[in-house]
């Protein structure tokens, strides 16, 4: 049993003209932001907002990297060359880095988005790209990931602080991957379930599968989400739920 | 008289598939990379590149930052709000640096591409712009940049080391500023003379006006160039010339 | 005194992930739907989207044609060769002439975009080479845009049809030029002032300036906006009042 | 045995500041040019150039449609959404389409591009995309591409024109797949073996495969590259040669 725990959302992920998502709601909820880099989402001054934000609410600012797609939000699966993408996440995780610095802060983290967020969980080449990058920004970093998933194993192997994190709003299997969300019931729409599986893994690292199981996930972060003013209000009564439980909500790293 | 001199030239401004200039052959001639950073050419693989190569030979490495347009090649003017400029800026220098750290050197200067270049020459809100978003990087860092242009001027106020840069194929105005191209005799063509013009400049920081007109350039760099087989050949004669002439050529700064 | 008008709108300004204003509320106002072509927003699926919607209702496509800047929505003025602006504008009409096709109608007309739309109103060479890709692209096709501009007198020597539009919401000067919108009243925010003002317009042609001079503006078009809610329900007043006045609101162009 | 026989090439394949291949060579060789639309490569003022360029030779002008990807060149595999890549194909279509109808002329066929090209191959949901965005287009419109992939054979469902294309400097398999370029042999260098087995295709539909195998291959075109001086040497070897054979080179549409 824990004490204390990270919430972490996707911040930043408008793109100049386009705004999606309430930055400051969510900035005065979580502890570590996930913030778009400019690939599939996140323009340099969004950059620079966030970060200043961030920092000034003592949020920890986390490298949202992804695919280069802004068409496509970076949630289409790119078969791109492994040293490319080795590259693009350094190129992305410099850029954030310009800015945490500009604010006083640095980034903390790394956690991959969308479409590159799935393929690390099974692509060893691609999984091994984005180890390899974050390695050589800081040897140690922090990523955030799923437990069991391939960048889990190899961010561990490389010497990297491999973060586990949960979902308070998404279905598990019996064998602790996500109920797809193609499938019914694999998004949890009722707050108040999703709530008290918040404060449940927070607590005592239990969750209840789909199919009744029991697991046990030992998640040093949970993830919610701010895309939409329910996922705002949602996060929001995560947050009180936990205080209520005497939980502390603090980052895991800075 | 100088018994050393810097010369410059543009790097890595390929974008993807497609290259642009000798990169290597550059690298063995001059001693600071003016290296592109995504916004009107180069990408992430590129600058990864140069900045190894640049760091193996003792090369610096500069940030040659440019508006957003790859389409444009960064060379035509965009009236862009200095904030955003400015957000761009430290962008395009956080990115690079990741390179310049992950092969083991840093960005040692910034130098303006294409219109940003000839608009900070005498647009004080994107001049102001460049300069906060440099200075915000690193208090002191070096901005090379055209003696007489309000970069230089304001660069030095806000703390920055403004270098001056001469070019050895470009006609000068008797007011020590350039010729526009437009006009003819703008550009040099002939090898020998741009050779006697960079020696009299590393050993005199003389140089003679397209009017006759005997002019004081105290250079600390020289502009080559290296878009073309020629180009190279100019810089490669530029150099032998310079050393013949007991001049060493050396970075401005690391 | 005319019997009908046309009302125009910016429709389609959504880019991927990101939405912008509620094309569909508009399509069911407006006679005339300026769709974004992908240069500045838009993207083929909300051009296939709108030019489906859009031919549904009997509303007429036009295209909204900008520099080529998705991160400065167009809204940033690009000095851009007026042979690449001509080409741009070129493939921008093609691309969306082949969703109307698709739909069932074709491009009716043409409307530069912000920064272009300001450009066009002074600057010869890109006035021009907008109209010559109109030109080339259909002889006679209508360009919709301010009288007095540098565009409007261009289009009508190449034989284009060109087609006068108000602003419902913005203030005039009393030469009939626009109020800048950096100064105090440039923009009209109190819906019943400007509910009259589109009445007096479409009706009498008639406007009172900033200053009070009676002027005479003889649109074949009000432009009304769409990206806020409170856009959206003046242009409902709008339509509903000039519908009240028995003006008929119908397309100058099909 | 056929009198005549295509040759198709890809051209217009810079962008901006970077050129690639010599499209003013290729254009006095090939019969019909494969012309990049935007989205991998090619842009507006290269997609003029070379629409007139080939209108004013007689060549055919082709679609030659690709992903959404300048900074891979359309060579990995996107898992786009079907709709948003039957959208982006109709795009391209109309965009070339309008230089195309400038010059004259008109777009007579399509051809995907790199990492489409293979995906059409075996793809079921790409490849109805691209088909139905072509049969929106234009019923009828022909399709080049492999014999037996599934883009063939849904296009021919779809009353497309499906023309078959091989490759002269490509080695194929005993059932008439090409040889995977990872394979040793997979590219026929020698020019001597690409040109004899060019006309073999023309005059007899006859290869032979990589184990000797006889094949039968009824070609109605041939693809040859220009991406570099001796591959458009080749070309202009393979054209010769043909035309040694009797075998008149011309499009297989207009």
């Amino acid at each position: 049993m824990t004490g204390s725990i990270d919430l972490n959302a996707d911040l930043g992920e408008g793109f100049g003209r386009w705004s999606l998502g309430d930055d400051e709601a969510l900035l005065s909820i979580v502890s570590s932001a996930n913030v778009a880099c400019g690939f599939h989402a996140g323009d340099p001054s969004i950059m620079r907002r966030v970060c200043e934000l961030a920092a000034a609410n003592g949020v920890a600012i986390g490298a949202q990297v992804g695919y280069p797609d802004l068409a496509g939000f970076g949630r289409r699966f790119i078969d791109i060359d492994p040293g490319e993408l080795h590259d693009g996440v350094l190129y992305q995780l410099g850029a954030l880095d310009a800015f945490a610095r500009a604010a006083g802060a640095t980034v903390a983290y790394v956690k991959p988005h969308g479409a590159l967020y799935n393929a690390v969980v099974h692509h060893e080449a691609q999984a091994a790209a984005v180890v390899d990058a974050v390695a050589s920004f800081r040897p140690g970093m922090p990523v955030l990931g799923l437990p069991g998933s391939v960048i889990f194993r190899l961010a561990a192997v490389a010497g990297l602080d491999a973060v586990a994190e949960a979902f308070v709003d998404r279905a598990y299997e019996a064998d602790g991957t996500l109920v797809p969300r193609s499938r019914p019931g694999a998004v949890i729409d009722d707050r108040t379930e999703a709530v008290t599986r918040a404060v449940s893994l927070a607590t005592f690292g239990h969750l209840e599968a789909h199919d009744g199981t029991a697991l046990t996930i030992e998640a040093r972060s949970l993830c919610v989400h701010g895309d939409s003013a329910g996922a705002v209000d949602l996060a929001r009564s995560v947050r009180a739920a936990l205080e209520r439980a005497a939980v502390r909500i603090e980052p895991f790293a800075r």
